[in-house]
């Protein structure tokens, strides 16, 4: 040990690095220094020979990399369950967009984010890529939880809630960045425009100037639907790839949510210019959307990320059930039992999530100098037995309630399934009382 | 109270009764003497009047009828996560076969499927459809679990686990029936063939006729893959569906699995002799096999069942995912959001799924005069907050994790999640010294 008395020793456990090629570690021994892995080791069930200031006993269970969400609207827990079922028109026009344009303020927005994070925490998830309106009250709810974030200040050529007049749009999304840039360490700013339809060429080119100007990734819901491609192409003659395409908005810093009706020409396309792809497989059956083609993208070489959307598509947002979905949805619209396999679908949620985020040199990986994103998952459980392949378990067997421990930047936000940054009988009693109001 | 003190009261929750047109009871109060319902009233806040031997506090739970898994092999949790991400052939005639005729027997199905029952319970399932082999072994665990189920010897045309010969499957069946029906009030005892593949005619006819002498419910897989499909029609010049109903098997008492290869003549015949259709989706999913219309099936008024499979190709028993996954693939099968709504799907978890086992008289509502086979649903989670519609929260937002409390026939099986008849860490232990030998 060279740095040191490390602060946290994780003890015993099977760790699952998700660095490529590396097998699952038995018996492992992570030392942590303040936000940084400073020592891993398998300690043949030795004790650590150093002090710590904490040492959390790990046997019987796995060590892995805390899990990314690569497309989550968090204040929407706001609309968990507020109208399902319905067609899509009729759920977005007479309910979830007025329901926004009525509620949505920044006191409800922090607690409806603070929700989500508490959410995230109590399944695994340290670190999201968020785009919402309102988004300075996300920060904040982010920031207090110590969660890891890219937080995107949503961009809509319509009256936006806290917007108002879309002219605006532009302006509230370059004052959110410069306001929330530098911030934190944890925490980057940065722009989300809701759709290609729903933002103009104008709008779409200044986001791309602003976020070049600041060098921050820009999120974009991405050929989501099939409306949305024909459109595109009534208005343009293009499909909506290569009209942003021609807009100059694909590079390596644009993140695509959803990314549905895509043919390979376009998969392709977004390849080349290596633009950022982000599947989101509840929300797209949930809204029947449609089956985005993941096994052809893992095929060609797309590190995609995951994400669970927000809650009123979804409803949850546990990762391990969206990771467990991405599987079998793949393998059964391939009609090929080998499509992505448990390792891929878990690199989408932690190797390759960080790469979509950016985050690629700091997290998603358990390695000596990265960042301590750690979760903790128990064993001790009836349907986490037998174990036979670790990575197996976590995608097909486990759910967001069999994580036992959270680490994020070497700070522990939850220990033995109690949060220990957030106060969750209070989130859920403030949003109880919001929500009461919104009835329908 | 008509009938002196109830031994049960569950007070305060919202009751969700999954009777035909009945709208959540808030603040309700259910009087439990000895195995059944007594009484269901609104409380409105009031405390009971009458003393009970135990009186649970459900307050911020949703209280609901126990979920059915209308198509399982308990014990297969032995190989969770033994082979995945296969083809399908190599999985099952290099992996999944192979363990079975080595590894099982009596005391290794018996600790499997206790394990299943312990995981069953965990999730808040209360009553199972299984098949499997050395189905004595089932029925000693699930009797000593304490739930209700429908316990099924598999019948192949193969040298068999626990068999041998597959000239003695109808006999060793006979035997089985013979041995457990009237041990149990909770148990029924029965066959279940293998699918119209892998029994030929005269078994199929000797397994119907054994069924009808005991009046007892066959099961079956039908029309799972689309090569199963082929390869009767090779054989026989028929589908499987009109060569099952040739041979005289189509009637109300066939429970058939999986179900996924049907066209509308099909589906109209299975709903005219009142056969039992049982979705599977997460195991089609997994292994590839197809994905079925059950939208089409609930249009034409069949009502069906939904089961988990074994833990082979799942890799949980858990009810409540396989819900969610259920509703959301018919949605983005049929491209409409209106598909198997979340009312739908939890019917065919409670009231259709009794139905399903022949069992609608007994269980699968919460009503006066019924079983008390009931769960306890937790509402103070993160991801259960807030609460606009009880179902919508049950199917698109919990997990089986959140299941507090089940009481089957009058018996608590799990309390705070603490289990009252299984010694849970002694399970896990025995599977886990059984499959060490079995480690691939």
């Amino acid at each position: 040990m060279t740095h040191g008395h490390p602060d946290i020793i994780i003890q015993g456990g099977t760790l699952v690095t998700m660095v490529d090629g590396q097998d699952p570690i038995e018996n492992a021994t992570i030392s942590i220094k303040k936000d940084t892995i400073i020592d891993i080791r398998t300690s043949g069930g030795k004790s650590p020979s150093v002090e710590a200031g904490e040492v959390i006993d790990a046997k019987n269970t796995i060590i892995m990399p805390g899990l990314i969400n690569s497309h989550s609207h968090a204040a929407m827990t706001l609309l968990r369950g507020y109208a399902d079922d319905l067609p899509l028109n009729q759920w977005l026009f007479e309910k979830i967009f007025p329901a926004e344009a009525k509620y949505l303020n920044e006191e409800t927005v922090y607690w409806g984010a603070l929700l989500g994070c508490l959410e995230m925490i109590a399944s695994g998830t340290t670190c999201l890529a968020d785009g919402y309106f309102f988004q300075g009250a996300t920060v904040r709810a982010v920031h207090r939880a110590g969660l890891r974030g890219l937080i995107a200040q949503g961009i809509i050529d319509f009256p936006a809630p806290g917007v108002g007049d879309p002219k605006r749009n532009l302006e509230i999304g370059r004052e959110f960045i410069q306001r929330w840039i530098g911030f934190s360490d944890l925490i980057t700013p940065g722009l989300f425009c809701h759709s290609p339809v729903t933002c103009g060429a104008k709008t779409l080119s200044g986001a791309l100037e602003i976020s070049r100007n600041y060098s921050l990734p820009l999120q974009i819901h991405l050929s989501e639907t099939v409306d949305e491609v024909e459109e595109i192409q009534t208005r343009t003659g293009r499909r909506p790839v290569q009209y942003l395409a021609d807009l100059g908005l694909l590079n390596h810093q644009l993140i695509t949510a959803h990314s549905v009706h895509l043919n390979m020409a376009e998969l392709d396309l977004l390849l080349d210019k290596d633009v950022k792809v982000v599947h989101v497989p509840e929300s797209n059956m949930k809204l029947s959307s449609g089956v985005a083609s993941i096994s052809d993208m893992i095929k060609i070489g797309l590190k995609i990320g995951i994400g669970t959307d927000g809650c009123a598509s979804n409803n949850n947002l546990d990762l391990f059930e969206e990771m467990d979905t991405a599987s079998k949805l793949a393998k059964v619209f391939t009609l090929d039992p080998t499509s992505a396999n448990a390792e891929t679908v878990l690199k989408m949620a932690t190797s390759w999530g960080a790469r979509i985020m950016g985050l690629e040199s700091l997290v998603g990986t358990i390695e000596k100098g990265k960042k301590a994103d750690i979760i903790i998952i128990d064993l001790e459980r009836p349907h986490m037995v037998p174990l036979y392949h670790p990575i197996s378990q976590i995608v097909y067997s486990a759910n967001g309630a069999d994580v036992r421990d959270v680490i994020v930047n070497g700070k522990i936000l939850m220990k033995n399934r109690e949060f220990q940054t957030l106060d969750a009988q209070e989130i859920m009693d403030r949003v109880k009382l919001i929500c009461r109001r919104m009835k329908v």
